[in-house]
Formats: C-alpha cells, sequence, structure tokens
C-alpha cells in the first residue's frame, strides 16, 4: 500500500491527465506479473535492490522453470533455496551464471554487484551437522548484501570453544546461532553478548527431538533475553530477518 | 567472559600489583552477588544502563522481597515483571517510587533517567484482549530507552484498519506484533513492511487455540519474510529484542 | 476495500469537490472508530443491517464497557458473547433493554427488528452436556435474522432418536451439529442428508478427550463429505456461518 | 432413511401387493450393492445426478478396479480422487474416457453432461505450491455442477495481490481459500467479504509446520467470522461442501 | 432398529389393525422419551434389567434433576456417575433410597434387586491413588449384576504383592486393571493371566505424565496379548464393558 | 507363575525326589527356551494349544528365521504377524506348509487342527482400505479357534448399510470394529447391540488424521458403553482379545 | 523375588521343619502388610535402613492417616512428598517429631540416624524458581544419607556464575542439574565434567513451555553424554537415583 | 575450564616467561583443534583414555572422513555410532583396524588396549526388537571399559523370565534396561532391585506408540524409584552415562 503512490494517482486524476477508470485500474494493478499459478512481485526487489527469492519445496518444476524464466528478463538477482539438484539441472540451460550450492541447496543468480553493508553477521552453529542450514543462511545474508563471518561447530557441550571466540560474537551487529540436539547455543551467547540474536532450531537430532520441536522450544524459552526464533531449519528467515535489522543500522549510520 | 577484564587482570599479575591468588580469586569471582537462592548478576545494569529485571512468576514473595532490596542498594533502575497484586502489596513500603500497573502486571523503580534512543518501536495488536502483552511490552521498552508508539485493535479480519495506519509502521525502527486467534497480523505487517518484526503470539482464545500454540505456529511458519518469534504472551522478551536492535542502531548512528 | 467507495472518491477528485488531501484522508479513514484500545467497525452492521458482535472473554470490563457504550450511540443491535455474570451486572445499567442468557452467556440489545430469512437452520447435539454452546449458535443465528430449531440430544449412541428425527434434518438449510465426546454425531448427519453441515465439537469429555480435540479431529476427518468444521464450543462462528450461507439462499430467492 | 420409500412399502402391505417378508427384505436392502469388499452406494447418485466418488489411497488396485467396474455399468459419472499414475494406467483399458490429471490426482468419467449451477466457486490459494489441493476441488467442484474460477497465489505476504483482486471475491457464492503456511489467507478473505468461506489448510511447509497443523490451527482459530474448515490437503471435501451451498442456493433460485 | 418390532408394525399394517400413518409414527417414534433437553432412552433397561445411567459432568443441576424425576417413574435402577457432593444435595429430597458414595462420586437408586451373575470380575489397582477410579468401576459392576472382588496397591514397582494374589487372579472372568504412573499393571497382569484384561488409565501422576496420556500410551502399546483400553479414569466404561463380557459368559452358561 | 507347579516342585522336595538345589533350579528354569537374542515362551502354547505368536516388525531376518526353526521342533501352530514378502520367501523353504497372506501381511503354519468355539466373532470395517487390519485379525481369531464372519465396508457415512445388517451384529458373541477416519463405527455398533465390542482404530486417513490418533481419540470417547479399544492397526491384539473373551464364554458353557 | 529366602523355605520343606502348605503361604505371603487400600511393603526399608516414603499425591488424608499411622509401628524413618499444609495439620498429633518443609513440601519423622556416606551430591538449580523441586531433592537425598551441597541460581543465562563454581562441580560424585526455562543448564554441566549428571526439568516456564515439556525435551537431546533425566519437577526421583549411585559407590569404598 | 591450566598460566605471567598477549592466546585457544566445519576436542580423551567419538547422523561423509582422518593422527580410540554401510565403506581404507557392527551401527577403531572396570554393566531388553539399540550400548559401554553383561528378550509379558534371571540383576554396578511397546521393563527392574537403573526407550511398536514416545513417558513415569532415562534409542548415552557411574565407583573402589 504505497500511500505516495496513491497520492500520485490522485494528483493524475485532479489534473485530468487520467480519467477515473484509468486511476481505478493503476489503483487495482499494482506492480506484480499475474503468470496464472503465481504472482510475481517485482515490487521489493525493485524498490530495494533486493533479489527475487523463490522457495522451491512443493513447487513442480515446471512452475519454477516459468518463475525464474519470468524473473531473468527484469535482470535482478534471484535466490531460489530448498531446490535439489533435479531442479538444478532443469535450469541450468536457462543461464550460465547459475551457482548451486548442494550443501546449503541454494540456487544464486547474480546479476548485479551490491555494496556491501558495513555492519557483519555472525553464523553460530552448535555442530557439523547444523552446517546445511548455516549454509542456507550464509548465502542468503550474503546475497542480500552483508558480511558474514562463519563461526562453526561450538555447541554447549564444549563450552570453552564458544568462550574462545566471544570476541567474534562482540564485533557482530547481530549473530545467528543454528543448534539441534538441545539448542542450548541461543540462551548461551544470548548470555554472552548483548546484541540480536536469532536463534534456528534445526531437525538435526533423533527420538524425542520430533525433527526440532525440543530445540524450538528450548529456543522459545531460553533464560536469556533479546532472543528471536524463526521455524525449524529456516536458515533463510533468519538471514533475512538479520539483514533486516543489518539494513536497519546501515541506513541510521548513513543518516 | 570480559576479555578486556581478563586482560587487566593479566596485566596487574605481571606487574606484580596482584599474586597469582588472587588473580584466580578475581577470574573466579566475576561481579555477581550471591545471596544463596539468587545470585544478582550486576555487571549487565552496570555496563548498559539497563535496569535490573526480576521475573516474579514461580519465586517466592521472601525471596522477590530479598533482591528487590539488594538491588536497591545499587540505585540502578529496576524492571519486575509478572508481578500479581499481592507481590506489589508486599513491595511497597521497601520504596515510595514504586510504579505498579496492574494491566502489564508490571512494577518499576525508576531511579535514573535515561535519555532515549531516536529510533522509534512500534506496538501493534490484533485486539483488544491483547493488550496486557503489548502492555507488557510498551513498559520494558520504556524503561530500556526506547520512544514507544501503540497501534492497538488492527487485526486482519478488519484489514483496514492497519492498512489506513501504514505509515506508523513505515516511520519505525522495529515492529512487535502482538497477536492471539489465528496470529496472522505478523504475516501482513511483515508483507507490508521491510522492517525487522518481533511477533508474540498471544494466549488469547480457546479450543484449538491451545493457550497460543495456533498463533505461535503461524508466526513461525509466516509466508512473510524478516519475523522473529518470541515465546507465548512474552511481551517482556519481544521489547528486549526490539531494544536490542534498536540500540545497535543508535550505536551505528553515533558512529 | 470499497471499489465503490474509492471511485466515488476519485470522482469528487477529478470533479474538484475535494482535494487530494481530503481524498487522502477519506481513503485513510474507512468507517472505523478509534478509541485507542479497540477500532470499533461500523461498516459491516452499516452494511448489513448485521449486529456488533463483542467477543468478552480476555478483554477487561472497563474495555468491554466502553465498546458497547460506544456501539449503542449507533442504536444497532448488539451480540456479546463469552459474557459472564459480572459482565452482565457492569453493562445492565447502560440500557434496559439488555437481555442476558446464562446457559449460552450470551448478552443481547436488539434495537432493530429484522425480517426472518425464509430458510431455516437447524441446530442438532448428541448429548445434553452439549446445550450451552448449541445456544450460543441459537441466539447467534436468530439474532442474525435465521429461523431457528432445536434438536437436542440425538447422539449417536441411540441411533434411533436421530433416525427418528430425519425429516425435521431434510426440511433445513442448514445443519450445525455440536457434538461432544467422539463427534460422530457431525458423520451420521452428513450421511443421512446432502445438506451443508458446520460440525461444532465441543469440550464436553475428559481423559483422552483433550478439550475438545478428540471430536475436533473426527470431525475434521469425517468419512461424510460436506462438512465444514469450526473450533472447538464455537457455538458463534458456527451460526454465523450458517447465517451467511442462509443470506446466499435468500438473496437467491429473491432475485 | 427415506421416510417416503418407507411409506411406499408400507402401503403395498396395506394392499397386500407384496407380503411382511418381502417388506422386511425391502426394508434391510437399501439400494446399495455388496461387493464383499465394498458396499457402493447407488443411492445418492441416483437421485442427485451427483457422481460415484472412489477415494483411492489405502485401497488395493485390485479393489479399486472391481469398484470402478462394477460403477462403470450404471453409466454415472465417475470421480476417483488421490489416484497415482499406477491406479490410471490399470484402469485406462476400462474405458477410453478416463481423464487423468496428475497434478490434481484425479481420474474423471464423465458420462452425463449436467448443467452447471449459475453461482460461483473461487478458488483462491496462497502459494503456487497450493495448487495441487486447489486443483483437487477445482475437478471436483467441476464435476458437481458449479462454475469454478482460480485465483491462485494471492497470499498475505503481499497482500495487494489479494487486495486487486477483491471484485472476484464479492462475485462468488461460495469461496475455498487453499493456504499453507500460517494460512493467513482464510482469515483476510473472511474479513474482506461476507460470504461462505470454506478453508483448506494444506501440508506446504516444513518445521513446525507439523505437516499442516499450523494453518490447520490458524484457520479453527481466525478472527474473521463465517469460515468453515475441513481437513489439511481436502481439496474434494471443500468443494463437495461448497457444491452443496451452491446447490441450496440453486434450489432457491428455482422455487 | 429392532428388527421385530418392525415386523409387527407391519404386521398390523397387513391385517389393517393400523393405518399407514399410524405405522409411519411408530416407526418413527421409538421408545425414547423427549425432554427437550435430554432424549431419555428407556429401551435398554427395559430391555436388559440394566440402570438408567447418567453422566453427570457438564450437566446443568437442572437437567439432572429433571432427567432424574423422570426416570424415577418407570421404578428401574438408577446409575449417576461424575456426581458432586452438590448434585447429591439437590437430589437428595427426590427420594430417601438414594445412596451416594464421596469417593467414587456416584449415586445409586436401586429399586430392583438382581440376581449376580456366577462370574467374578476382579478390579486391580496399581496404587492406593487409583481407588477412586477403581471404585467406579466397583459401583458400576455391581448394579449392573456383577460379583466384584478388589485387589488394591498391587503396582509393579513391589511385583512380588501382585505375585502373591495371582489366584484370584485366576479364578476371575474379567480383570480390570486401573493404573496411573506409567500403567505397566496391565501387561504384567495380561501376561500372567489368559483372561480378558480391561484397561484402565488414570490421571494420577504429574508432569511427563500429561493427565493419563503415559499410562494410556502404555496399555494401547502393551507387549501382553489380550488387553482392551477405555478412556482415562474411565471406570465406569471399564465396568461396563466387563460386564458385558460377564453376560455373554452368564448367557453361554444358562444355554 | 504357576502355583501348582510350585507346589508340585515342593512336593518333590518333601518327598527327597530332588533336593533343594535341584528346586531351585526348576524354579529358575520356568519353560522357555534361551536363544541368547530371544527367550521362546512353550509355556502358553503348550497349555493352551494356542500358536506361537511371531510379531516380525523391528526383528532382523536372521532372527526371525532362528525363531521359527526352534518352534517348528515342537510341532505347534505358529502365526507371524507383519511379516512381508522378503520374511516369507525366506521363511518358504523351512517347511511346505507355510500359508502367507500378502493382505494381512500373515504367515500361518498349522499343525494342529484345533475344534472351533460355538460362539462367534463378526469383524466389521468402515471402508475398504480396513480390510488389510480386519484381515489380521480374522486370520488370529481362525487361527486361535473361533468362528468368524466379515461384515465389511458398513461406516456410518451410508448408515442403512450397517442397519441393514443388525442381525449379523445380534448374532456374534464379541464383536471387532475395524475403522479409520473418524472411527465413528464402533459407537454405533456400540450404541445399536448390547455385546462386547473391540475397536480397532486404522491409520487411514490423512491430515488431521495424523495416522490413527484421530479414530484411537474417537473410540476411547465413544458415547457408546461397552468398547474396549486396541492400538492403532493392531488387528492381531483386537483377535486375540476377541478370542480371550470367547473362550471365557466357551468354558462357561462347558461347566 | 529373594532366592536366598526361597532356599530357605525349601530347606525347612526339605528337613520337615515346616510344610508343603506353610511353604505355599510363605512364598505367597512376603514380607508387606495389607491394608486394604494400600499394601505397605517394609521389606525395602527393613533392609535397606531407607526411609519408607510415600507420594502424597491423588491420595485421600484418611489414607495417608491410616499408612503414616501403621508405618510408625515400625520406627522406621519416613519421607512424605507433595504434602501440602492440610496434610501435616492431620498427621502433626500423631507424633511430634514430625518436621514439615513447606517449600519443599516435604515431611520427614527421622527415627533412626543414619551414618552419611563419604561422597557428596551437588544440587544445581538455574535459577531461583526452580528452588522448591530442588528442595525436594536435597530432603530425599539428606534423608537416604547423603551429604548434599547446594548451588542455586546457576543457569546459563549468566555463563560465568556456574564457571565461577567448577571446583564445587568437581567435587561431587552425582551432580542434581534442576532447571526449568529452556533446561540448558545440565547440557553444560555435562560438557563441564565427567561425573554422573541427573537432570530435573522443571514446570517453571510459561507459553511454549508447556508445563515442563522444554527443558524436558532439551534434557533428553542434550549435545552432553553422561546425563539421565527424570520426571518434571521430580526433585525426589533424581535424589534418589543419585543415592542409589552414591550407594554403590559407597559399597564399592568398603569392599 | 581448567583451573589449574589457568593457575599455570598466570605463573608464566608472573614469572614473565609468557607476555601478556601470549597469556591471552592461550587463554583462548583451549586444547581443541579448529577444521572450520568442526572443532575436535582432544581434550577429553587426553585426559580420560576415553575415545573420541563421532554422531554419524546428519554429517557429510566428508566432514566424518575428514574428523575420523584427523583424530587418527592422535592414535587414541574411536567410537563413531549411527554409521551406515556407506559410511564403513568410505572410512575403511583410512585403517584396517576398522571394527564394523552392522547390527549397532557402530564402527569402533581401537588403538590403546585399557583395563576393564571391576563392576559390571547388565543390558537387558523387553524383545527382540531391542537388540540393535542394546548393541549400541553394548559396544559403547565396551570400548569405555567396562564389563558387560546381555539380558536379551526378558519382557514383561512373560514375567518369569526376567525373574529366573534376578541374580544377573543383583551382581550388576547399574542396569541398563532397553525397552520399546509400552517400556514396563525398567520399572518392574527397578522394583526388583536397588541399583541405578539407565532406561532406554526404544522406537519398537507402531500406532499410538509415537516412534518411542509411549515408552519415552512410561519411563519417565515410573513407579520404582531409581530410574534415570535418555532418548529414544540412545544406547550410546545410556552406556556412557552408565560408564561414568561404573568409573566413580572404580574411584572410590582406588582410594
Amino acid at each position: 500500500m504505497e500511500l505516495k503512490y496513491i497520492e500520485n494517482i490522485l494528483q493524475k486524476v485532479k489534473s485530468g491527465s487520467i480519467n477515473v477508470e484509468e486511476a481505478m485500474n493503476h489503483l487495482k494493478n499494482l506492480p506484480f506479473e499475474d503468470m496464472g499459478y503465481a504472482k510475481i512481485d517485482h515490487h521489493r526487489s525493485l524498490r530495494n535492490g533486493y533479489p527475487e527469492v523463490i522457495y522451491c519445496e512443493g513447487k513442480s518444476i515446471d512452475h519454477i522453470y516459468g518463475i525464474v524464466e519470468n524473473m531473468l528478463k527484469k535482470d535482478t538477482n534471484i535466490l531460489a533455496t530448498r531446490a535439489n539438484e533435479e531442479i538444478y539441472q532443469s535450469l541450468k540451460n536457462l543461464t550460465n551464471d547459475l551457482v548451486y550450492n548442494p550443501l546449503s541447496k541454494t540456487l544464486v543468480i547474480q546479476r548485479k554487484k551490491t555494496q556491501k553493508y558495513k555492519g557483519k553477521i555472525v553464523i553460530a552453529t552448535g555442530g557439523t551437522s547444523d552446517i546445511p542450514v548455516a549454509e542456507e543462511a550464509y548465502v542468503t545474508a550474503d546475497i542480500l548484501g552483508n558480511q558474514v563471518q562463519r563461526l562453526y561447530d561450538v555447541g554447549v557441550a564444549g563450552i570453552h570453544r564458544l568462550l574462545a571466540n566471544t570476541d567474534i560474537l562482540m564485533n557482530a551487529n547481530v549473530i545467528i546461532a543454528v543448534a539441534g540436539m538441545e539448542g542450548a547455543l541461543a540462551s548461551v551467547i544470548g548470555g554472552l553478548v548483548d546484541k540480536p540474536v536469532i536463534a534456528v532450531p534445526t531437525s538435526v537430532g533423533y527420538g524425542a527431538h520430533f525433527n526440532g520441536l525440543a530445540p524450538l522450544l528450548a529456543m522459545l524459552n531460553s533464560c536469556a533475553s533479546g532472543i528471536g526464533v524463526v521455524n525449524i531449519d529456516n536458515g533463510f528467515g533468519a538471514a533475512y530477518l538479520a539483514s533486516t535489522i543489518n539494513r536497519q543500522i546501515e541506513l541510521a549510520r548513513k543518516e
């Protein structure tokens, strides 16, 4: 709902440069493109320099192909998450600047180089098994214009591995804490530093882990303050939120 | 784990101004006060100008009384959450600058006036029933040094009430979205503005609401990006996280 | 989002009868009234002859009082649900045409007599314990302008009690099936008649009933087709949906 | 339980045209056909012009083959849902007018052209991934004699995509809202229009989505009124209910 | 659905002793009594010598009073379960042969002495805390005409207490195993004797007991065979099922 | 714990025919055979004419092979449940009287013909998809010496299919009600006949069915009395319990 | 099952000092006392010097009174847990050496002074609100003969409070970690020291804490090894297990 | 946090043998090795003679290969759990003293022979299907230096199989009870012997077993005292805890 956009239309109506019917159409047709099975919202990327994002899970390969093909016309950056090998193979011939990362299951087409924000995002993981989720966050935060630093395998079972890296945490604007098992990493980090912490529970575990429910509940109930939680395995979401925070900081820096 | 603090101790050991045993004691006795049943951590408040915080639920009145009495000696600001009338009555005679808010169930003792950050936090609620949680967030964000604006009863069942206030959302640094029922408010706000959104599910609902599980799951699964979730009814936690973000922004502004 | 309303504003802008700033205000201030803690939406009742509805649970008595007081100025019909005795006592002196039903926990102020739709809604219950929920549905459907017929205590443990009343079901436009325990009533009714059935699970039960989860799941999994489910104990919601259906039927009748 | 049917039998007993034993058999053998492993109920399709429906999941291919073979003898329309490729292949040689839709996993044999009801059903989805469920609803509503309109990918993360299509919603008799993720689509539609809304949660999501539990709970707890919910991914059920409503409307139109 | 009853009506129609309309009424009005809020089914008690049963929870006292008052006219035995002190007080003046048991929360009015079945039902409990549920079963089994023997506090933590009483188990027709905590009693009894075992989980426990969920799941997953489970705390249901089994045995004995 | 067996040993000790050490060994070595990975309990089959039973799921094929090979030496009847094709193939060469039923996934070796009990067990299913579970019950009840009658596809969506077969239910000693979806079949049968009903929820369903949780809860909460529930898909367990009841009846008949 | 006890009986049978019937009675009547509603097992306390333990929750005051009265005859130590004020008042006049602790809700009658084991049990809590559960563990461990040390309020939000006390943990034989919120304390302790850790989740928390489910799952999924978990709030159970471990250690020390 | 290690560094600072910067580095770089994706903690194995442990699930084969390759340089014992055939094949060429056990899914490289503790650990299982989990515990306890004894297939459905082996239980220091189904084994063992019992629920079961939830809850709610529970299928964790207990006992023995 762009108030300025609406005001502009009203001005044109007043001046008579467009008639009421045209104004109605403008108000009704905000800048998205209707493909029948998908309505691509160029709005956000146009405005922000943000990439177009496609969440691939559950979409048919035909639909994904069509969406990417359409997006490529605008020459924006594109990030596809939860993309398996098969999707990669089908998209490969659309463009030769497609970068696939099988660990993070991300596909990136970077058409525009964006200047990086000054502030840093640190991504910490409890263990080695949490890395795929952390890498989804890494790739996302990177394409969104952030400087990102990895701090992997610093889980609480060996607390000195984390304590030895406190300075890295101190130098971050935002910290993303990725952890499966009991998810205690977020609490310990939240207790060590007064920074926004985005906690990502992972589905790494078994039995009473219930595919990530255990760390999800732990993170929501953290005794440390300043922790926001995203969905299980949602590396993308954590990075997006971290980037939004980083952008607000950058904007303030430039004021 | 204060690296500077440790370095300082090491310097003193080197210079001989303290001996090894003393250094050991310093390293072991970081600045918290041991009351037997509670270990008060003056650390954070000393460093940050942050208030001391007491979460009252589950603590005996005797313990709360003792903790507050001890804190008052440091003359810091104090925030007690989840405080019922009975707790208020018992603490009232400790000091006469105690402010009790029965709606938010908060007790505030403000000894130091802090300068407010420039950035604003907006607190939106889906309905009137979400107000107690929103007010806990309000009081918390306020005592932590933020400018806060209320935007209550803008739930998605009447979407125009929210759309009519988009400009308020646009002017915020961080938005706290408090909602019970199906918790869709966070998604709609997240879709409207590119700001960090802290989502607070509330226990307002019945039946298959399961005391807040419904909006909690909804918020974690939001189709909008940039949303971090805190525990059900955790107004305090949302405000604390929002304030941490706002502080990072403020720091950048001052760089 | 009233397209006609917007078109009208555009016309006025064009004709110059209002200026752009005024138009912006009109577009921003759709017809709801801001009370700070609540935004009353007179929109719906104005348009539909529908009553204003207040869901009382979780709202403070002060807020409810203020909302009703404000609504009374418009002289519309008012329905308050989940209203306990205390709320009734506090509202009683606002107006003397307040009708309180302690069984359904509803408060009704009927200022306008509406003509009833021709079609009938039948409300069936599995047992006697389901009656409070059924009565909430009854009062709601009635104030919304429907003819309503009760068919109580026809649960499947004594299937002949239901079979003996098949003709009542046959004469309904919509059937509301209210049942706790295992909630089989909806399935059996759905199997007997080809009418829209709104199923309301109730929290009547114990143990593995989990406060209504058992009949909720049963109703969602009904082997009979044509069943829509509302939340546990949501008599109001069932009646509202049934009334919406009935209204569409009435509109067709009048075409 | 057909009262007319029973009355007819009683008349025949009275007139002596059948004896008591025969009457008993008639009363016991209502019009379904016993195949041992399945009892086909021709009753409904005979009466309504409705198609016979087979839910394929969990049934052996032999059983499905037998059931369809038997149904074909009556020359009614047939709809098979949750039919995979293997089932399609096995049934293909039974008849050459079998239409398989791999997206919706439906098999249709349309022997009788039915006149469409005048009222329209609109099927909206939150995203592209919800399309398979929406298509199951589309195929079902179509074979049941309804005019159906698709409105796909209008989820709340980009609310203007929905607002721009409000007129389509306004022209529907019934709206089916299909959404995964947090399922907020149903609430927003329910808040925009005063029509019966059938909400279908989909299993599209991950982590704390719990295979559709998140949108299911959200839809059951919608702050908008007039919403009936069907089981997760139950496109068929939603369409059947919508069609039942549409039929009641059609009947009223013809009164 | 009484086939004999229907046949009888058909015969009367044939002979002309009743006309078709009367037959229709008979078929529609099976022997239950309609009180508006309750439909009392005298059918079962008339046929079986079984008592009328009222489940009191969730029913208003007025409704219970009315139901009992109506039942008393038939002079059958009456059993009311889940009856609290308040209900007892309100019913006391209806009749002076009302027996209230506050431990089992049962009310019994025994107007007819029934001869006891020869076979015995044994009711075993894991602990002392399970006794209220066991006593509900005791009172129920007794009024239904069974010989009942108590075997209380024989839980598996002291397995010799149970082993020492194996002969009591051996002499039962049916065994009711009532247990909270982890509910292992049913499995151990099921492993010791080849009798039908009715398992009743109780809500006795705390924490991860989830009000009876733990023993419920344990009993459903028993490694011993021959165990049927009823709802948590459902002493009545267990006794009713045990009595049904005992009656089948008695009938065979009398063949 | 065989008291007679122990008494016998004591008598031998007394008479000196065995010494104390031997008696200790007898008491310690009750009649089961230790294979290291399994302890086969010949006890029950020796005493009862009951078959040896192997639950195959989770056991390695080597272990199953070894167990069956050992059992065959005793020439008892053998029933293996949850046996897949692979297990069948591996056991086939052990004996040529092995009967495999792929629908029920049962393997039967019947070495001894047992006389059937006089009483009948009826197995009813809600739909065609419930047949595999029902067949597991059929095979089990049959090998345990019962007369069994099938009554398939009589679910409550077409209630007349069940009502037309009430006489079959009336002639049973015990009824096994197998149903997925919402599991209402057990309630309706329990309301129609005063027989012990063993309810078996099946995992047939989807979405909010949660693999059988929906009918499990429904059956535990049945408004009809006299229903005992076994685990989801536990056709074996239902048949075993039904057979135990039938055996008690048979014993009474022979008294 | 005392093999020595049985051997002794067999010897007596052999020598003729008791006859077979007497032997049978001895074997059947192991040393517990039957009070009808409770079977007191003096066995364990006789053998171990362990106190008799009564879990009060769910037991009627009459039953508790009777059990304690009976136990007092043996002059053993008695521990009653989950005892409220009302129970204390009713038992007070039975004996004047009854010690009630309202914080831990324990009642202790210590008739015999036991020598303490040499090894120490440390009880750590995350916060002040966990103290009631920790105190139940303290009182239990103490009466069972252990030296116990408290280490309260050392939760992970301020990790230095725990690190500063590592030496206390190092000097324990067994550590009991009591924590609510996200329950991370157990993991951090388990990572710091190679000692058996008994983790006790507490119900301290709200919202998505689900009364202790969050820390329960966290503790079961700990990334640290060497952690055994007991039920939510089960201070008694943790202390009992710790004491059993401590006793094994003590026995080894004395070998 | 090694206090001695820190003291040593402080001494060196004091003596001037290292400067402050070096001390800082030492304090920051505790003895773990940073591989980027994993931080191997040689600390524990160096100190304890304990093996390095790798939990393979969720880790990429490349990462596992790298970790093992690195560990091999230290010539410590190595235990890899949850290792499938593919992992075994990939590691096989790293060293020829790799022992793979496909039943327990463990890989062992034993470079150092450790002297066994004197005390024994007994591992009991309820059934044959629980053996894989029990064997994971066996292999773990063995490599950790314990004497281990198997007692398999002694579940409570045939309680005499367990009672006949009470002496084996009596001779253990610690007992690990591994059970699926309803998990009653732990309770019965806990009632028979006064030893620490580590209970391991297994995922063996179906339907309302919920992959191990049933025995997990049962074990947490055991009516027997002295039971600590580990995660579902966590044979490793149970053995590790048992070994920690056994080590404490061994240490006491050597005092």
